[in-house]
């Protein structure tokens, strides 16, 4: 329940070393795509991270996220094959030296890591009663971004490794992982412990691309890209 | 760098009070619509969950989101009224029962909150050079989702409401922000203090939905409702 505060009461922050911690996770999180270990998570640690995405916020209480846990190494074989027919088509659109660069990139730990996670979206559950989902529908599967987040922020201070892997078709996930077709696959993760973390994201240290100031994009009262507010 | 280490090598979790923290945010959030107090936040702590923001992960690296932070009365009100439109839609389609209890429900505080947030995504950057989003683009969108709920619960730990309001037409959001075609309003929030948290979320003290199980969203293998890991 609410306190029963007067007006003038205010919540208070958390206090200074528990900011530091949340300030911590997203500063240091990473997309990680090596140095795996091969120890499997514990039950524990697996399920407190599994809680963390599945208590994310949903439009209208909804709860549409299904987290698919895959150890086995033949699925993750197959999707690992998967993964290296779309990657041969992502490489061909670039040219020459951006290919070469684009070849020598690591993207992803799926044989590596020993679990890995299909986070997928289930947008006909009844769960909700359409609350808030009228004018924005994409909300639905929104919902299901903010548990991946939550799950990765939490991973990253159980010191577990995190990586999306977004080259993969949607249909060789659904044919592989038996989804159906009414189901959204979000995210394919890798989950495992891992020997370090980087200190930059991997893209920025591989010179792929540089990240922007906050300033550039903070707008003020409008879209309005060159101001600030 | 990645610091020299052996293989065996493992990184560590943060320690247990750090740890502690993440859950707490992550348990405590709440999508806030009423108890929001008219100070408005100070600009560090405003630069702060917004810096939290920006250090989301994104496809490529491509940091596609935006943020228009909105003080005025006069841009909130002009929202405000978009909102009843929307709102006044979606109400017509439940029946008797179920719609007097949606009318009771508190769906938005877009002029209680000093700030209001409205958070877009431009998918047509170059920034990233495409990488990660040839075969699931929608990844472009999600990204800038991961950085609305790292603000969330950066929000939390500094003790500052955040409520999503979904219950907006799209455009509506683009004529009012002036948002170009191609630039996605992915989220509308209100933001300030507030004089307290619920410790349930507001649509389950409120009777409208109860939340699931955690057991009941875990798979194992391949998509197997009923069956658990």
């Amino acid at each position: 329940m609410r306190s029963p505060l007067k007006n003038t009461a205010r919540a208070q922050p958390f206090e200074q070393s528990q900011r530091d911690a949340i300030y911590r996770a997203i500063d240091t999180r990473r997309d990680v795509r090596r140095g795996y270990l091969p120890e499997p998570l514990s039950e524990d640690v697996l399920m407190r991270i599994l809680a963390a995405a599945h208590n994310a916020p949903s439009v209208g209480l909804m709860q549409p996220s299904r987290f698919i846990l895959i150890r086995s190494h033949e699925v993750r074989s197959q999707i690992h094959a998967a993964f290296n027919r779309a990657n041969q088509q992502a490489m061909a659109l670039y040219d020459d030296e951006r290919r070469e660069q684009y070849a020598s990139l690591k993207l992803e730990g799926i044989l590596e890591a020993p679990q890995n996670l299909c986070v997928v979206c289930d947008p006909q559950t009844e769960q909700g009663h359409g609350l808030g989902r009228q004018t924005m529908p994409e909300t639905i599967v929104y919902s299901t971004v903010c548990a991946i987040q939550n799950l990765w922020l939490a991973a990253r201070a159980e010191g577990i490794g995190v990586g999306w892997v977004s080259i993969l078709s949607p249909g060789d996930l659904h044919t592989i992982l038996n989804i159906p077709a009414h189901v959204i696959p979000v995210a394919y993760l890798c989950l495992g412990y891992v020997d370090a973390f980087d200190d930059r994201p991997e893209l920025e240290r591989a010179g792929w691309e540089h990240r922007r100031s906050l300033q550039s994009v903070i707008f003020d009262e409008t879209y309005t890209p060159g101001t600030k507010p």
